[in-house]
């Protein structure tokens, strides 16, 4: 039985794991102001060539998104995403609890675009309705789709026109980056968003994202924030050793691009089968639609998630590839895609 | 340089880190919904004796504090504690940021007692001040101290007959339950209080702590309380696989021995050396008076934490050992008090 | 220049006035417990016919719906409300800033259907989502229609099944209770939905809502809800004096009744003049599509609010009448209308 | 059977109820945006000469505190307070349900001082404490004592200084002025705090209080807090009205100086009785020392609040004046007094 349910199925990819025991028994400083996460903070803003970010490492990504999101905002505040957003789906009103409403708009392939901002702002005209000051988008978003770098300058200035953040939930990140399609560098991403998290649980890590501040007004008093959400670790540098395996050298762009590659082999295999897809193929995560009973003898031997009836016969399914897939299972599965 | 600063400042006890290496590419659920999970769980429940509490794994202390105490009361419930516990003090105001009211007493040793507990109900009369609902004990306590049976047994009556919630905070439970002058069993634990953690991250886990919930009407959705705070880990399996090696023998215990016997010896090379304490010695947490001499002196090669000042010659610190120190530290630091 | 802008443009009917004059310079006790709030408590226990109601008086609309929605649920519980509901457009994210997400379910008039809720409840599977637990439902909805009692029984019947409070916003009650098509008896409401108000304010109070609850697991601690959202008034026989001369004798209904026969004659006006209605017109709120020079004529001598485009040459306006819409302004309106 | 419980127990003075008589059918526009409510702005910017002050009219007391706190407050930031200020004691936790710690501070006489806003600063010191932020004083404060202009400027400074927002609760503001021993003008005030509220419910009116916003940077979208609150009254012009009459001429001082000598003449009347104080008598509420026995005897024909033993056979009890206080009432409790 092989998994292809989700990128957090495995532990830490070996390398992490050989950094974390190589300094297991060293003396570190709590919360986060130790050695190694100042040397992950350095590659990564040499990464994203931004020397004057404010970078934290937080456990995880609904953590990431309800602390960003109220601190960012006044009380009176909302946050635009599309209808597909983590945040409006799967975080079980997390935002909401932090006393801050979610304007959900509709969206084709999980994106925002000016259009629908534009859209949010022209129906919130008062002090009667909540204030749009914040713009939550993913990449790569929950349906698999990207930003192209002109996406999102667009969208960043539709935001700078109308005084709104620009907040990037990238626990996908990596997968976004390395995918063929794809034209934005992880450098272009601080000009063009004030916020955004490079995902590291869905990447390789075993738990762990660091959240990127970029403009200056963001990144007062945040570690006040992070503690009082519970988000500041005791063992800060085990998200810190973690981000440095990652970006101490290109790790973090070969897990992504490893996951990618595994997910263009199935889709290969699933387009040589005849099969049609919900959303294009693009990064890790595939949706294609298949027939109930290739569905039910492929589940013999895999597992997938979201099986959702498309018509009598078909059923859309949510297969996901990782840093940890193999190449055997990837193989295995084509064959069991086109043989049928 | 060695530091007796916390107790987290090294990462996991080998063990725990073997069983992490040795699962590291196995596939599983997410959610905490895994075998390791369960397995943990199924031992902590034979340790505790109480085969029917539930048992979520949670990042930390901070976070499972919050997410307990604002799941279990209603807006104008307000929780008790001592005026030196954790949650008034050091989690920036965690508590309130859910909405609820730090009612903090007054206490000569970081413990509540039952008069105490009733002075806080009887200044508590009607609606137009918070309802006393939760009563928040620490065990050991951030002073070191801790809780017999006989007064835990007391705090339990006076919590069963006013309808209030007591909740221990374990953080450092190891070590209170290891340390020579304790009485209570961990087994004793589930009949006294109704909801209590067992603290991973300061007794030799790389994070987490297991929230144990033994009265049942508490139970109720509290997966979806801890998704909407950001606690509900994706790999959940990494604390999972953590308390299943803690909990699979005796790990749990020995780590807090071991911290406890540190201490031991540090205690008597402090009082060898003819200082005196703050509070008496009996965990792993020390709090000696020192002159400020020695303290400069000792500074040369040791850290320790909140050095304050006692008088114009003294101060106290606080001096913490763990599953990780040394006994050639600890004989290097006993040396240097008593030769001075 | 006369306004038909909204239903709380004057102060309060004479009767009202004149009581609160008569016992002006009474001492009563504070915060609702005085002689003239139990009065008017059991004038409308009596007109509801439920002796065992518990009864609040409010100062607002939106504070009365955030206080009920907090004091019902625990954190991680939604509402579910039509999207024209009050608290999803008109209340500044006032539900959320209490912690709860609001679930807005498209709604061609205005009203929540079974088939809408269970729509709803089927889109909320499990712990990753919010958990749908009180349904907020308007009589009169935003729209002017109303519900039925075959509609709200229907409406009952699936909450119950599902274990979900209902909740019935009566800031029109008044209207919706005496309008021509209506069937439902204000006796009935008590039996069909676990907590309702009355309202006051857009029915002739200079301010006050009547919050009635019914269930009894739903009436716990509840001055204590009031108190702290700063929704228990020093003065709360201010609200209570009103309340008595509204319900010692006829007067709520007297004034929903005027309230509707100025509606009527205004949409008899509207249809004479040979224009259509963007909802069916039944309470005191209608909304004619008028074509624009006609509604540049009328707004010379009238005042009314909403004016959104339809087509080039048409828009709907918002025309609503109260207890002090007088005939004569009526009159004016009609002509104004049928000589165009 | 007369009551010197509290200062609203009384209806509304009656130029007040002429002034809403005589505006009562005139159409106003809603939520606060009406002529009423500007006049009554325009006479207060008059009265506190700031003619750039933002002037707000809300419902009640508690519902202004937790406004403005939690608007000028971020998440993790605290507000300091008199361990007996109002938002300590009697709010039910208002200010903690919206996610802000209150520090309570031991006061002598109900009154901060530069030195125990200092204490507070000094103990919070870093990330893992929340952050003081606002500084909140009732002046007349609730134990009846006031600021003299010299300590209000101490406090100006000291909050200047540490970039602290000082806000002042004026419940009771009017006795606080026109009381023998006070030397500060209303119109002092802008230049000393931040905010500030002008009571009305506590000084003739059926309910208001208009807050007073001094501060450039703490305007800005106030009104969506307060819809988002439910502090925005549809009928706001029923407040505007009151405020109006109140500031028109010199209505407002005038009755907190009638509530003050009435509260004289008892203070007299206890001193020549032999009694003493529990606080210094100085504004509308008395706090005197008196035997158990005159206390069941005066019982009879007057009603107090807040008995509280002092010894065996004495007890402390509040004595409240109003602008309806009458002089008979005042002299038959004197007569009582002194005759024992």
């Amino acid at each position: 039985m092989y998994s292809f349910r989700n990128d957090y199925s495995e532990g830490a990819h070996p390398r992490i794991l050989e950094l974390l025991m190589k300094s297991n028994l060293e003396q570190n400083v709590g919360y986060g102001e130790d050695e190694h996460s100042n040397k992950a903070k350095e590659y990564i803003k040499k990464s994203i060539k931004k020397e004057d970010a404010d970078i934290h490492f937080i456990p995880g990504g609904t953590q990431t998104n309800l602390l960003v999101i109220s601190s960012f905002l006044r009380p009176h505040q909302c946050v635009i995403t599309a209808d597909t957003g983590h945040i409006n789906v799967h975080e079980t009103g997390a935002i909401e609890a932090t006393g801050h409403k979610v304007v959900a708009m509709a969206c084709s392939d999980g994106k925002l675009t000016p259009d629908i901002i534009q859209k949010a702002l022209d129906i919130h005209t008062d002090e009667h309705m909540v204030q749009p000051k914040l713009v939550y988008i993913s990449n790569s978003t929950e349906t698999g789709t990207i930003y192209s770098k002109k996406e999102l300058s667009q969208i960043h200035d539709i935001c700078r026109k109308n005084d709104l953040i620009l907040f990037m939930d990238g626990a996908r990140l990596a997968s976004a980056l390395t995918c063929r399609t794809n034209d934005l560098n992880i450098s272009d991403i601080p000009d063009l968003v004030d916020a955004f998290y490079i995902g590291g649980t869905k990447n390789g890590a075993l738990l762990g994202e660091a959240l990127v501040i970029c403009r200056e007004e963001l990144k007062k008093d945040f570690r006040f924030l992070m503690k009082q959400r519970g988000a500041m670790m005791a063992k800060g540098f085990v998200a810190g050793i973690q981000f440095e395996a990652l970006f101490q050298d290109n790790l973090y762009f070969e897990l992504g691009s490893h996951a990618n590659s595994m997910a263009e082999r199935i889709a290969e295999g699933i387009k040589e089968g005849g099969y049609s897809f919900f959303t294009e193929p693009c990064t890790n995560q595939l949706f294609p639609i298949l027939p109930n009973d290739l569905l039910e003898e492929l589940s013999k031997n895999f597992v997938f998630s979201l099986p959702e009836k498309v018509d009598e016969d078909h059923s859309v399914i949510r297969i996901v590839t990782s840093w940890a897939t193999t190449r055997e299972s990837v193989d295995r599965l084509c064959e069991s895609l086109i043989k049928q």
